[in-house]
């Protein structure tokens, strides 16, 4: 049978780990695929970096975006990163000239899904997508073959590597964010540059995907709603801890009649879930489905074994002639987004504050949250441990399940508050799995 | 585009489960899957019977293997269950004349799955069966497709969500087998002859399919070494708990230069394990694969739900196109099966016995073991706690790591020692997930 003639652009960590599957497997990967892979051109930055690989009869192309055109290519791979620029041009470029792609680019299937998959659906050709959300995790699979007979009732998942990384390390020393920050840039688990990932972009990214998938919607990246981990404390992690929870960033799509539900923020979850149990690096996933019920996917969410691992699942679905509209449903059938309301949330949260030393002043800060209608469950005030009060002492207050515009509402409140030093920070407690 | 004609043999929990997903969502999944289905045919021993389904046109067949020649049916779905008989029968038929098959009949692939598999390449038919193992978790796919690009190093599982009930039950009540056991089957989720379960044949037809996934291998069942959990006593499990370890039953299988080794037996996991955090009736599978890394995914095993959930998943892949060697490889590449010796497990042990209540004993009973070259890490031994010891008390040894055949030269030396009162019982400790 023909080869599959593969185009890969990107020749990074992710890159150097496909060549290396596909040329030590060959033999084993194109009996299970049926035919024979052969890898025709690729396209870096750097032609003459040394990368210890075995690029066989490949071209080297300088440009990567002619890989579209090329016509000894019937697959292109895009390792190249972005949203915008060459990625995209390539891309689309490679669609609309009937050549398959398999891209490891979250940020490009979140911000231009829909749009890839019209294109996809035109030409006859896959666009597989599974090393862009949670690595060596085939959780695209998962929903878009495994579930397919499932209706999806909430998905929710530890999706980026590098904050579930900080959270277990503050949680295993007591250091705080910006220290453990520190050294996970030292050891390569952070970017120089860590905004995309502690401030919950790259796993706001990947919800948007997996809500696709899950409800049958375009893509709607502009609607989650992301906050990061940076103004998480050991403190937090401690107070959690002793309550019966785990600090975790957590991407939540759920459904309802009013909309696509999409959120990143970090949470309370309890230490009896599967999620809270997810640490350092790994990634993990929990789909709610109405038949096969609660299904728990966990894994290495980065790195070239995990990515590269996926990139290849994807490959071969192509050699062996599977062609599937790229968000389960072509892209006419899927719903237009639509969105709850942040503030329609119902539940219980975490409130951390610090009060002003001196007397009096929990009697107002507990009074004001009465007059805001939050219903507290638990305070917690400790007297000044750390020798770190300065003054003010932290306070932590459980509240019972309400609404989120009255959390927002006393939030304001409180944060003006003559007896609240600094900005209030609240996390949600996350029932379960899922909400 | 012309529908997928599908036959059904088997309307029990599972059969009517499916035609319940097929009926009512047959819109999407059409969408998804690019052609429609019908539903052509079924066969139940009672066609009387009120199931409440929505069958359509379907015509009623007597005996199911007429399906297996209908010339209007593209799929058959077997769900009688049983390695011989009709739904062999059935199913080679089927196979034969050209059919695809999905069938939930571990018990049939773990015994026939090669001659089943030879007879699907050679119709260039699917034989998918996903339903066969971890219910509502799609291990095959993830095995078949997703980890494609790796090879596996371990799998090991919770594959029987009887035994993990129960298991489950006896540590949170502290009661023993046979009681719970009588429980489980008054709730449904054991059988009136449970020693399919807890003697682990059902999770070593189960294990048999992930080994010869996992290695390229033929399946091989009458490999599989399996013992059930009959002989776990509350006992064992407050001992367990104690060293930092659940008991669970497991199907281990991993590769060497020697062959594939199986084994499905209780066994001694670190709590802080994802396996050991399964429980009640949820089934897992860790899978350690050698890019992806290490990958757990835990769901239902089995009920109505879950099983169609994974039967629709196979069947809607069959009306996409997609026709894979039901093994990953064709039959011919496949491995003949090789086994390792079971006594070259190496790893620590946990020995519970009854020492006769007399001055001495202890001693003569650690000398024995001493004798053995068994080295003990630590003893445990109890004063009459229960007030059930009538002259003999529980003792419990943990072992540093030996060999498996040391061991069981241990155990036949202490079975007949004079200090030692009945059979003494041994449980592997294992290593993290793996082995």
């Amino acid at each position: 049978m023909q080869p599959l003639r593969i185009g890969v652009a990107g020749l990074g960590t992710v890159g150097a780990g496909v060549i290396k599957i596909l040329s030590e497997r060959q033999e084993r990967l194109a009996l299970a695929a049926g035919r024979p892979f052969e890898i025709a051109a690729v396209s870096a930055r750097d032609p003459n970096k040394q990368r210890g690989l075995d690029l066989g009869k490949a071209r080297w192309v300088n440009d990567a975006r002619e890989l579209a055109a090329a016509q000894d290519i019937d697959l292109v791979i895009e390792l190249i990163g972005g949203a915008e620029g060459v990625a995209r041009e390539l891309v689309e470029a490679a669609l609309k000239s009937g050549k398959h792609v398999v891209t490891a680019n979250k940020a490009l299937v979140a911000a231009h899904g829909v749009t890839l998959a019209r294109l996809a659906e035109a030409g006859k050709v896959a666009l597989n997508f599974e090393a862009a959300v949670a690595g060596g995790i085939p959780v695209i699979k998962t929903l878009r073959e495994g579930l397919v007979g499932n209706q999806i009732e909430s998905i929710s998942g530890i999706l980026n590597g590098t904050c579930n990384y900080i959270l277990t390390e503050m949680e295993k020393t007591g250091r705080d964010f910006a220290d453990v920050l520190k050294d996970a840039q030292a050891l390569g688990y952070a970017e120089a540059d860590p905004s995309f990932d502690v401030g919950g972009i790259d796993a706001a990214h990947k919800l948007a995907i997996l809500a696709s998938l899950a409800f049958g919607a375009e893509v709607d990246f502009a609607n989650v709603s992301a906050e990061g981990i940076e103004r998480i404390t050991a403190t937090d992690i401690r107070f959690a801890r002793e309550f019966g929870y785990k600090i975790k960033l957590l991407g939540i799509a759920s459904k309802s009649a009013a909309g696509v539900e999409q959120r990143v923020h970090p949470a309370l979850v309890s230490e009896k879930t599967p999620l809270a149990r997810v640490n350092g690096v790994f990634n993990a996933v929990a789909i709610r489905a109405d038949r096969a019920g609660l299904l728990v996917l966990e894994g290495r969410g980065a790195g070239e074994g995990p990515t590269a691992s996926a990139v290849i699942s994807d490959v071969v679905d192509v050699a062996r002639g599977v062609v599937l509209p790229p968000f389960i449903l072509p892209v006419s059938s899927l719903r237009k987004p639509g969105r709850l309301a942040g503030e329609r949330r119902e539940g219980a949260y975490y409130l951390r504050l610090h009060a002003a030393d001196r007397a009096g002043s929990m009697a107002e800060i507990t009074r004001a949250l009465a007059q805001a209608s939050v219903s507290i469950e638990r305070i917690v005030q400790r007297g000044d441990e750390d020798g770190e009060s300065k003054g003010r002492l932290p306070v932590v207050f459980v509240t019972h399940k309400t609404d989120e515009g009255t959390m927002q509402k006393a939030l304001a409140l409180l944060a003006e508050h003559e007896d609240v030093a600094g900005d209030p920070l609240m996390i949600r407690i996350v029932d379960a799995e899922s909400r």
